[in-house]
């Protein structure tokens, strides 16, 4: 039997037996448990049979641009033909907007089965969701009708335009100006000026129209663009306006990308010829405020991207390694080679990327389901400062992860007759966009928690040490529970030494810092889900064994990978200056 | 100035300033230091010239296969015409054999040019001068003469035929049989049947033979192939025969890599008819031995490959560093954007490049030295040590490298526009090929520690001793001097505890084990080259940032890297039985 995409009884185990999804349903009144699970199953079909069918070709025949614009692989616009029509584009959406209402948490249980199937063709749909939702949230009544409904729909399709050739993580410097040109039923109408890089769905052919959002200047009298970020404001400006004529928006390269290759990515002209038309987002100067207020779902879908692939690979590594035939046990003379996944070095591969998977699984649906409390104020404390983790964890340890699962492929995972090749290289993106890691490292330290209330890392410490506190009851966690213990105190302590450095000192060493701490939460939900695993009654022995894995994932973790937190922490600690007193003479 | 393939400036100080190239070569008299340099010029003018020119192209471009057999872009037949004009192809054979009888390490010297400028085309070369030197070494002087010396002119190219479709790491499973048939002037004669899978350079059009090395079992009587290793003997399969006529191997497919796209790497079916000719090298059942003797070479060219393509991924990055303007100073308020190599975390990620990648450089020329020491057993024990470390470090802390130059170019880094993506798709194949890592580390700590006379770890320990000594009369080194012994103590403790380990749970850690060893000895040579270069008169400023350079990398790699072999080492010591205990039924 082929590997599946996901495993969905460990899915069951995360979403049911770990963060208590039934009981929030029920709560909520919004839907059953069988109503989740028959939406999830549905998920899980259409990503098997609609998503994953081109995985490879949309890799292997990549956007293409003539003088009618961008083209995509026809097999992209048929998937998401079928995800409109199943709603799935609406199901986040409340149902006045004509959508489902469904909770964050159960959109992305849905959501990781297309991402795992194939993340190129989804990142359509997520795009065209987080503009709508932006839309909904800050547009005018009008704007939502025109702009958001549609994209509720599944008919139109959304854009980000953030990014431009000189500004990529800097968005201050961004230059596309936004001239004012009178007032209409949308709102304030502009017409802009300006060339945007990166802009994932920029340009295709498989929606009837595309609604760019956009970050612009608006220039002051003297047509001079107001400095730093203050001065953005977000505008709409759709490929095709209202009036059914085509905006002053072409599509003028297309990038060619390592990976993740089917969905087109475009640098955008703006305004060449009469300036294209847009209308303003709620107040000038609120346009990166705007943006970042969809920030947490966007970078959690991330997380989810490098989560899903990674478990993707490490299935396919598992799979592969119970056929594999080749060498013998130590000592054995003779006979048959054995199934590798009898290799010791193998299943420190494997046990390794499903220690990097199956935590990062765990760690975005435990976000996701915080998204979903916004009225629990430490619930949006936790979450804000989690945010950055849930982005990166999966995208580093996660390609990790796809690193192993080539690995254990041998010469064939090098090969493209194999997946694990292309989850590897669509896997790499995901540290860079949204935020590349070296950014989530100055968001977690610098303003998730030096220069914060510390309400998240109370609700951190709080919520690890309740964890610590139950696996001290069992004997087999005693000496993890100690651990965490350990590693939580090295991280309240290196917090304590950066408070007395000055401000360029107490970020010098970021990353480390960031990298340390991801390590140490995910270790924390790694020993909460032994917990949870070794208090689940077992039926059978797939059941035993699948307590038994879980077990040996969290062993594994603590052994091998919380232990390198304590010299990273100790480095951030020492203030060094190894890193910051290099000249850039020096390289 | 667009960044150069490698820098000259630290060759020169690895060669001569570190390794003490110029007194070797006196002592030798083969040739002095004027004409090695003018020899690394024009090696790495040509790379240059001929080989980066098609780098792109190569990859964009994959080799192809019609009724006339494999085809390659033309270009790299050219660059390797080039280079036989040059007489590079028998650079390190002697004169007698039509080459130019040059050391190891100064042909070394020279190969890292052509791989860090196009490591696909130059695998031709390189995989003909080994092919020729193992038919040099054992074969007869018929077989030289009619074999070897067409590769050695570079008018033939050789490949090795190891691996099949069901046997990689696992060579005693080789079914590919030599029926005997006679003899001739070359010659035992054998029919081989067989197919050999992952053979690089196994079909093309660029030259007008291709030598093939055959790993092969000789039945008995009864046509029983023999079990295990010991039965392999070694073939010489050309495709065309002496007589003009062609020989019956077929290219059956071609293998698509995610990288190292311009080597053609193929299916070869041997004997599909009347059975391919081929003749054995050597007595029977020598097979594995001959070609286990070239593999110290073989490994090491894998190390240079990996740390090259490291290396020039980490001078893209300090160019793209240097130019790329984004973000403001802390604190800084409005005015220009600053290069972003003014960042810390820029800064982290080139440091950490550049200890990885000139470490990979240094590790691989040392070994290379060792080469030339044949007559030395102190240098001959500690080659056969390092070679697992010369062949890894490079393939998986390079293959680092690359992905944190990517990192420094951001979203442009993912692109196919700049050649960092390719890097690190081309490098991702070096901890593949030639043993995988894991089959390293077996290597490294069964066969030549656990299992040797303790000559290699007695070498090791008395070089590293030296440099600790040395260094303590450096000020600014001692702290470094006594966290290396420290270092050291720790592998000889894990050593002892491993001794005591039945032989089954002496290796279930071998990668954790090798990968702490790895960069233990990396550090030692860190320590060592800064020794080196802290000794060095300094003329100019450019002199005196390079020499701080050095410095910043080796107390970078001590402060972020040597401290992370404690707790691995740690973890291998205890005799955890975290990974070893697992069942593949919890996967």
């Amino acid at each position: 039997m082929p590997a599946t995409l996901l495993s969905t009884r460990d899915l069951d185990f995360l979403l049911y037996d770990w963060i208590g999804l039934e009981s929030r349903l029920n709560e909520s009144g919004l839907m059953d448990r069988e109503s989740a699970d028959a939406y999830f199953d549905l998920s899980r079909k259409l990503a098997e049979d609609e998503f994953l069918t081109h995985y490879k070709a949309s890799d292997t025949k990549e956007p293409w641009m003539d003088a009618d614009g961008v083209h995509v692989l026809p097999e992209i616009g048929k998937a998401l033909t079928s995800y409109k029509e199943l709603g799935l584009f609406g199901a986040s959406f409340s149902e006045d907007l004509g959508g489902m209402g469904l909770p964050f948490l159960v959109t992305s249980a849905s959501f990781v089965w297309f991402v795992a199937a194939n993340c190129a063709t989804v990142g359509y749909a997520m795009l065209t969701g987080a503009n709508a939702r932006l839309i909904a949230s800050f547009g005018s009544a009008e704007q939502v009708e025109q702009f958001a409904l549609p994209q509720i729909a599944g008919d139109w399709f959304g854009t980000m335009c953030l990014s431009e050739p000189q500004a990529g993580s800097g968005l201050g410097d961004v230059r596309t100006r936004a001239v004012a040109d009178g007032q209409d039923a949308l709102g304030d109408r502009y017409r802009l000026q300006g060339n945007k890089m990166w802009i994932s769905a920029g340009d295709h052919d498989i929606s009837e129209n595309i609604v760019h959002l956009v970050l612009a200047k608006v220039p002051d009298e003297n047509g001079v663009l107001p400095e730093g970020t203050k001065g953005i404001s977000l505008f709409i400006v759709p490929k095709m306006l209202p009036d059914g004529n085509r905006n002053d928006v072409i599509a003028a390269g297309l990038n060619h990308k390592m990976g993740n290759r089917g969905t087109s990515n475009c640098l955008l002209n703006f305004g060449e010829n009469d300036g294209a038309v847009g209308w303003m987002i709620g107040e000038s100067g609120q346009g990166l405020r705007q943006m970042f207020m969809m920030m947490n779902e966007a970078r959690i879908a991330v997380g989810f991207t490098g989560a899903a692939q990674a478990y993707r690979g490490y299935l396919l590594a598992v799979d592969y390694a119970r056929e594999r035939l080749q060498g013998r046990h130590i000592g054995q003379r003779g006979g048959d080679p054995v199934p590798i996944i009898e290799h010791a070095d193998v299943k420190r591969m494997l046990v390794a990327a499903k220690s990097y998977a199956e935590g990062s699984m765990a760690l975005c649906l435990f976000c996701a389901a915080l998204v979903d409390r916004p009225e629990d104020s430490e619930a949006s404390a936790l979450l804000e400062l989690l945010t950055p983790v849930a982005k990166t964890f999966p995208s580093e340890f996660g390609l990790a992860a796809n690193d192993l699962a080539i690995q254990v492929h041998g010469g064939y995972g090098y090969t493209r007759d194999f997946d694990v090749e292309q989850l590897y290289r669509d896997n790499r993106l995901n540290a860079i966009h949204e935020g590349t890691t070296g950014i989530q490292a100055q968001d977690l330290l610098a303003r998730k928690i030096l220069h914060s209330d510390g309400a998240g890392i109370s609700a951190l410490k709080a919520r690890v040490t309740d964890t610590i506190r139950r696996a001290r009851h069992l004997p087999k966690l005693v000496e993890l529970a100690d651990d965490m213990q350990s590693a939580l105190d090295k991280v309240d302590s290196t917090i304590e030494a950066l408070k007395g450095c000055n401000p360029q000192a107490q970020i010098d060493n970021a990353t480390p810092f960031f990298k340390g701490f991801c390590v140490v939460v995910v270790a924390w939900h790694w020993l909460d889900q032994a917990l949870c695993a070794a208090n689940k009654n077992c039926a059978s022995e797939d059941d035993r064994n699948f307590v038994q894995g879980k077990l040996a994932a969290c062993r594994y973790f603590f052994e091998c990978e919380l232990t390198s937190v304590t010299p990273m922490l100790t480095f951030v600690a020492s203030g060094s200056d190894a890193v910051s007193s290099i000249s850039p003479d020096f390289f």
